[in-house]
């Protein structure tokens, strides 16, 4: 672990930086492909689940009977976890909902502002070793909530075909409307462009690797839209003496877990913290599975103490961490002042395994920096605001002058025509 | 003007395709002007405020001088009505502003979403025949509301190394931090890296020709934000026999006088109303000082009649216009129905230069179908959602075999076990 001590300010910038990832070869990969399904369609879909997933079934849409035999492969005790998970992200996404906001801004002008489901939206499920069944319930709770009428899922079969049945069961239970036994770059060409068989969306959310991750960005390029631009998972712990030494090393050791690039960081204002914090890390790093993961992450990461509690906060808000752990006893300076972090988690008793799976908030957060500008996935993730406004025959007299004053002024006449057109009705 | 009439659904896609745009060519010079100025700074900029706006002013700051010149020079008669405009632009925004959204999902976790203000922003304003101040009341006003700390506004300058005066008063009136005479790439080359005497922004709003559009493209690449792709502006009437026709031609002018690529389209169930329109806006065109432009938009417009309100309703929703104006006797059905639009105006005399300048909506929205996806420019564009979470002992006591159960499902055991420490701390 890289231990670094009271840096000057000049030096956070390098100090903070994430290893920036550079996409140019994959891109030519990515608009290959897409070229290919926008001819081709589900051949060419086929053809690359063939070749990348070792999958050679016809058919890519999962049946009913696929789910029922899912259903009953899942574990009394894992559809109960997850019971417990859907029904707390359910109350937090459903609590998000707007109600229409109404203005009359001068008398006569009713102006309002409603917020409609995006209609079609896809979801994109890993696949892999670790089957990410949780994501499914933190994209397809709020589509659904939202309203989007089509929910359709993507996730990349193994070689005998078949997705991991928790996927396809909590798919199921949260409403997904089509699930499609596709991955990677041919998953997200195909719901750009529709195919026979998979339907064309107007957004798609969820996580993937860096092909997935490009082939998003290329979708954009098509006029689809993207839950947000991805990098590697980040968590940065703020710790002091009221911290429990073993609980954050335990935090700093899941983020870790998620892959070799994965950004760990620590900040305190305690020297003692770092040892002992260092210390719980190579002790629990032990007896981890994914110890050859993690170890990578680990070495990789950051120790920083700094002189108190203001320039922590500084630090913390100019690298804008996705996962932020407060476990101090000011929580409240720090909650107060974070202006840039995904998703917050306050106090010794609330890891950030908790919001991955079943607070009830989000995990589909902003990284590499992008939550001093992005939201994570929320309910108005699936729905876009709209304006209306209606303007009586009083309204106009009130506001046209003005509106004719200001559009001669930028030098559009015909703007102002149909403000006077108006004024002039009963003249 | 092209007149369609009933036109299969088979054909739609292909009638309300719009032209497609690829910037290519562009991307190329805007990389080469990007890299010089993430290299080279200020000199860059200033090279390329000489060479394209033929400005050789040394420094690109907007002195207090020039702001109290600029307040001397706007007429008494357009401050007030700059003064309505500000008014009730503000009062819709205002009224945007969202509180904190907390719940106990389960006894013991507290989870809550509080919006945050982006600190830094930059608003990009065309220059050029028409100065769009209205433009800075739209962006400004809400950035100011949201509490964005950094509010800077650049604009290219004349000649003679001057902005317009009512862009000047308008962001000094709107609270806007710092104003800099750089336009096109450079300007958005400048916000993106940040230079000696422009600050780097984390989030760029506002149009721009095919070049601006193209470098908040390029931007997205390197970490920031921007409000929506952009695309030329479109306007779409949905209009029966309840009708007047001369209202309804002045609005399409009014669109068609932005450019000549303006998007223009009305839909009716009437051929009366198809003839009726036709003939206003020839009458109209002749009156107007931009004739050649519109002239150009009206001849590529669309005339649509339709067998029914509901097919009517259907292709407007596959068009996702940028603006929709609905003056029907039956105009809660589109009210209501109307899934896919930025913003809408409803009856007779709610013109479109109501939105784009005073009845206080924005008028930054979605185009090119966007609209499916996209809200326009609100008050949420300047924040981001932030989630917060504070679990108790009891708290994670009541949620943490779930959590353990489905991290060991996904087989993620070191966020298994950041949980097992916590609930075992009294065992």
């Amino acid at each position: 672990m890289k231990k670094i001590n009271n840096p000057t300010k000049n030096n956070w910038s390098e100090i903070l930086k994430r290893p920036t990832q550079t996409f140019t070869d994959i891109e030519e990969t990515v608009k290959g492909i897409f070229k290919e399904i926008q001819q081709k369609g589900d051949v060419a879909v086929q053809k690359y689940t063939s070749l990348f997933d070792g999958s050679s079934s016809e058919n890519c849409l999962v049946s009913e009977a696929e789910i029922n035999e899912a259903i009953s492969l899942v574990s009394e005790e894992l559809k109960n976890a997850i019971e417990v998970a859907k029904t707390n992200i359910f109350k937090f996404h459903e609590a998000q909902q707007t109600q229409k906001i109404e203005i009359e801004t001068t008398e006569g002008v009713f102006c309002w502002q409603e917020k409609r489901p995006i209609q079609k939206v896809g979801l994109y499920i890993p696949g892999g070793s670790a089957p990410l069944f949780s994501t499914v319930l933190m994209l397809a709770i709020p589509a659904k909530i939202a309203g989007c009428t089509e929910i359709i899922l993507c996730s990349p079969p193994n070689k005998q075909g078949k997705i991991n049945p928790a996927i396809l069961y909590a798919a199921n239970l949260c409403g997904v409307t089509k699930i499609f036994k596709v991955g990677g770059i041919q998953a997200i060409g195909a719901m750009t462009f529709g195919t026979a068989t998979i339907p064309q969306v107007y957004k798609i959310f969820g996580p993937g690797n860096q092909f997935v991750t490009v082939a998003k960005q290329v979708a954009t390029q098509y006029g689809v839209g993207i839950d947000m631009p991805a990098g590697p998972s980040e968590l940065l712990v703020y710790a002091d003496e009221s911290s429990i030494p073993s609980f954050v090393a335990s935090d700093l050791l899941s983020q870790a877990e998620h892959g070799t690039d994965s950004q760990v960081v620590l900040v305190t204002t305690s020297e003692d913290v770092v040892a002992a914090v260092e210390r719980e890390v190579y002790l629990q790093l032990e007896q981890l599975p994914r110890k050859e993961i993690a170890i990578q992450a680990i070495e990789k990461s950051k120790l920083i103490s700094v002189e108190n509690e203001q320039i922590a906060l500084d630090l913390i808000n100019e690298y804008g961490p996705e996962h932020f752990i407060i476990c101090s006893k000011n929580e409240r300076f720090f909650v107060d002042g974070i202006q840039n972090a995904g998703s917050v988690f306050i106090g010794n008793f609330t890891p950030e395994s908790a919001g991955d799976y079943a607070s009830g908030t989000n995990h589909t957060l902003p990284t590499n920096g992008y939550a001093k500008t992005y939201s994570g996935v929320n309910l108005d993730s699936f729905m876009k605001a709209m304006t209306f406004q209606k303007i009586t025959e009083k309204g106009i007299q009130n506001i046209g002058k003005s509106i004719e004053l200001m559009a001669e002024a930028e030098g559009l006449q015909a703007h102002k025509n149909a403000v006077t057109l108006r004024l002039n009705l009963n003249k």
